[in-house]
């Protein structure tokens, strides 16, 4: 039969008879991975927070009762729970319990002033919130400038803040039908989570994921990862950053163990790898920096090797050798809250293994390829969307494409048409592809500086100056000049005693890059950082602006 | 806004400005992981056979021509692909570039007859025909007696046999365009492949698979047998079996190397080990049956852990323990060419490593819980279609479902009905539901025995007597009996030189099960196979007739 004879007949046989099911299909979705590990490693440990100890069994029944306690109050489909905590346990259940009982999750940033708060209550309609006590106080002072004022349950946290009356999370469960039916989505394109952007200008924005993205995710970081069955993995990652990068859905995928922290410290980090065996993180760079400059009595010699994912700022190449050189091995990955955390991996080279340990460096410190689970990714002209020659000095803008991609902004179809022109999604991250077909970041579009005509990435500033011997951290961005448009200016911390001049650091960038990219100021001090680590680069400007 | 102000509202927030786009979803479809290996490990190995080696970007390039020439020749979406092979590095370049040019790839099983073939061809409405030269001669009796008559491609599989005048698989590639624009389907609903269940009475019925459902699967092995990255994985499983249980497509996934064998024995599978560096395989019980019994200069021993999935016969516990006493790690998965191939893994406990060698042995014989990657797994009564009790002895039918069950049976509506009546596919095995959840076969359907009113499991009655250490190999058959209606009649080969007779073996037997359980007749010779190595006990059940 050829194509003309098909095409007369009725039906093509491949097309009939063959449809979706109950038997045949089911929707992807990350809460599925709970369900399992409960069936199949119900006693093993789940969740670890000082005394604090759950099972994988006890895990599914908390978070029957948070979805059935849900459903009794009116929430289901579609209505957004918000959570404001640190990495505790009552986290990690939210991200499974809301979700059961067909809801949306919003975690908040919890450093987040209350203007802001009550900003993301408002604009994500926000039905209930869930808040530990150490945040009680701001929350509540959010809640009052809100117009939604969503009711408050209040999680015990440990630390000591007072009730005020309100209901108690755990009562709140209690209330909770342990062998609730909760069913999954009918479609895994409805949305899990919601989650703003910390926008350094502007209002936040809030980034839609669905389950099929967060299952595929969840999936994905296994899989660039390799990692075991079993992980012991600690929290130092914020829990309410971009879902915790999915790590909560693949923890319990492989049936691991989330190890909590209230508070992260260097001491905290080297604690818990001792006492909870604890094998994996992940971490902002910044957490790297305080890592190799912890004091040498906070620091332990590692019992093991500690696997360490991290993104967020392409970290310096001495830093990623430093981390080796303890024991740490690190993954380099690179994503963005609209690509559920972590969408792009700089996939390991057996080959690379024989290059000299700052070489080796350098390569990690690329961001690389995409995901097994994601796409497309490509740098290239926002203007033309071709790509950019692949010989790792264009700049362009870095895009991705595919399921790890959020649905869009919330209530924002301008800036999700924005985000998603001509089939691609923008990062709004200057960066390079190598002829390897390895991506490297080379800035964020605002942080490039424009020095005479000439593009100076600041990243690749700053990586030289993290080579000076007294450089503890540094930030360089754009200072306003009258001669050349703009000149690099340096933000530098020095290490503990150090002492260092401008002239000094000044004439030694000169010797060990192209003099137009040198600094041509320096300013010492600590650092401002979002709560995620992340180098406030705006503020920087700003002072950077104000020396003129 | 309460529930009935929402209704009230025209738009759900969250169902508005978040559909779906080219950069927010892509179909899921292995051949994205072909893709992927050749961008981002261009020069490591991909295929392995003999001295023909070839890496991810020559495989690419390959399965880029072979989709080219398929559309060339008028075919596309939904046309069948035939392939006659063994584990060839033609048959994995058909598992990519069959579905990369839209076609549906069908794989023959090569032990089928001329009659069957031509069924097959026929049925399948095939457009076309690969046919490795051993084969030839059979392939064209069949092409002679369909109707169908598809043209053939010839690949030269080393075997010596000649040509014909038939085209050529490598001039038929050349034809084919290097840099065909190939394009994912744009349902991953769409068929990827049909494979022909050998059935052992009536017709082969055609298992329709869907991208969505490869590529899932591919994810699942490596999630489920925790896959290193590039693993290093012998072709001792068909590749025509299932589409190689999905395999072709997570080695593309992992940048793994296919190392291919066309004719599977002891020595070929020792020598692999060692030159080849072999560390992952799949075998029937059969082979790995084989492999233990193989004479002491076929053996090595192993350069380091070689790690096998085993399947296709709950494998008997001292096959498994001996297996392991060697150096192999055997994972027992479970599966039918329904669910892609393994769709239940034996997932290991910790715990269970402390058991006397004899007690883990028979823990590993268990099926086990789902792949990560599939729904729902239950032992059920297939008249109520509710669970039996989770007592272990509680003889059920084990049902699955979720997005590793095939689409249904091509052009077989009745079939597929029955298949998937009540919401749930019924594997047509037998067993039982643990306390912890796992469940165990116990029989096919048509194997139980019934011995005056009770029923006897044949594999249990198997696996006794491989404890006797003369046993090779056994299988358990019901023999008709006019007192019991029927009785376990033990088809044995035992270990080369050894010698039993069968009163010996029948009170072995006795003394070591119930007594209604062991069997009364004893046959000693070698067991009829089918070509996945399964013991064909369909036979074996008409020789027992014959004997009364």
């Amino acid at each position: 039969m050829n194509k003309m004879e098909r095409a007369a007949r009725a039906v093509d046989p491949y097309e009939i008879g063959l449809d979706r099911n109950d038997a045949n299909f089911a929707v992807l979705s990350p809460l599925v991975f709970l369900a399992r590990a409960a069936h199949v490693y119900p006693d093993r440990p789940s969740v670890v927070y000082g005394d604090e100890r759950y099972t994988w069994r006890e895990t599914y029944t908390r978070c029957h009762r948070l979805a059935s306690a849900l459903q009794r109050r009116g929430l289901g489909r579609n209505d957004t729970v918000s959570v404001i905590a640190s990495n505790i346990p009552a986290m990690m259940e939210a991200h499974f319990g809301v979700p059961m009982s067909g809801a949306v999750l919003n975690t908040i940033n919890t450093r987040l002033d209350a203007e802001a708060i009550a900003f993301i209550l408002d604009h994500a309609e926000a039905k209930l919130l869930l808040v530990a006590a150490e945040f009680l106080e701001v929350v509540q002072r959010a809640v009052a400038l809100s117009v939604t004022k969503p009711p408050l349950v209040l999680i015990d946290d440990g630390s000591g803040v007072e009730n005020r009356g309100l209901p108690d999370y755990e009562a709140f469960l209690a209330e909770g039908d342990p062998a609730f039916a909760w069913a999954l989505p009918d479609d895994e394109w409805r949305a899990i989570a919601l989650s703003y952007t910390s926008g350094t200008t502007g209002n936040p924005k809030g980034v839609v994921t669905h389950h099929r993205g967060a299952y595929l995710n969840a999936v994905g970081n296994a899989l660039a990862w390799q990692m075991p069955a079993h992980p012991r993995y600690l929290w130092t990652l914020p829990l309410f950053h971009c879902n915790g990068w999915c790590f909560p859905w693949t923890l319990a995928m492989l049936a691991g163990t989330a190890v909590c922290l209230r508070r992260v410290s260097a001491a905290a980090i080297y604690e818990a790898i001792e006492t909870e065996a604890v094998d994996h993180f992940c971490a902002a760079p910044t957490v790297l920096t305080f890592l190799i400059n912890a004091k040498p009595t906070d620091k332990r010699t590692l019992p093991r090797p500690v696997r360490v994912m991290t993104a967020g700022a392409p970290p310096a190449a001495p830093v990623i050798a430093a981390m080796e050189a303890e024991g740490f091995a690190i993954t380099h990955v690179y994503g963005l809250t609209e690509t559920y955390g972590p969408a792009v991996v700089c996939a390991w080279k057996e080959e690379w293994d024989a290059f000299e340990p700052e070489a080796r460096a350098r390569q990690k410190s690329r961001q690389g390829v995409t995901y097994p689970v994601q796409h497309g990714l490509a740098v290239m002209d926002p203007t033309t969307m071709t790509p950019v020659e692949p010989d790792g000095e264009t700049l362009g803008e870095v895009m991705m494409r595919g399921n790890i991609v959020m649905k869009g902004y919330f209530k924002n179809p301008s800036a999700t048409a924005e985000a998603f022109s001509g089939g691609w999604f923008h990062t709004g991250d200057i960066g390079v592809m190598h002829p390897d077909g390895y991506i490297q970041l080379k800035d964020r579009s605002k942080d490039v500086i424009i020095s005479g005509g000439e593009n100076i990435s600041s990243i690749e500033v700053e990586d030289i100056l993290y080579r000076h011997p007294l450089v503890q951290e540094v930030a360089v961005v754009a200072r306003p000049d009258t001669t050349w448009g703009e000149t690099p200016c340096a933000f530098v911390t020095l290490k503990e005693g150090a002492s260092l001049t401008e002239a000094e650091l000044v004439a030694w960038a000169r010797d060990n890059m192209a003099r137009f990219k040198a600094p041509k100021t320096v300013v010492f001090g600590p650092l401002p950082k979002t709560s995620t680590g992340k180098i406030q680069k705006f503020q920087l400007r700003e002072q950077a602006k104000a020396l003129t």
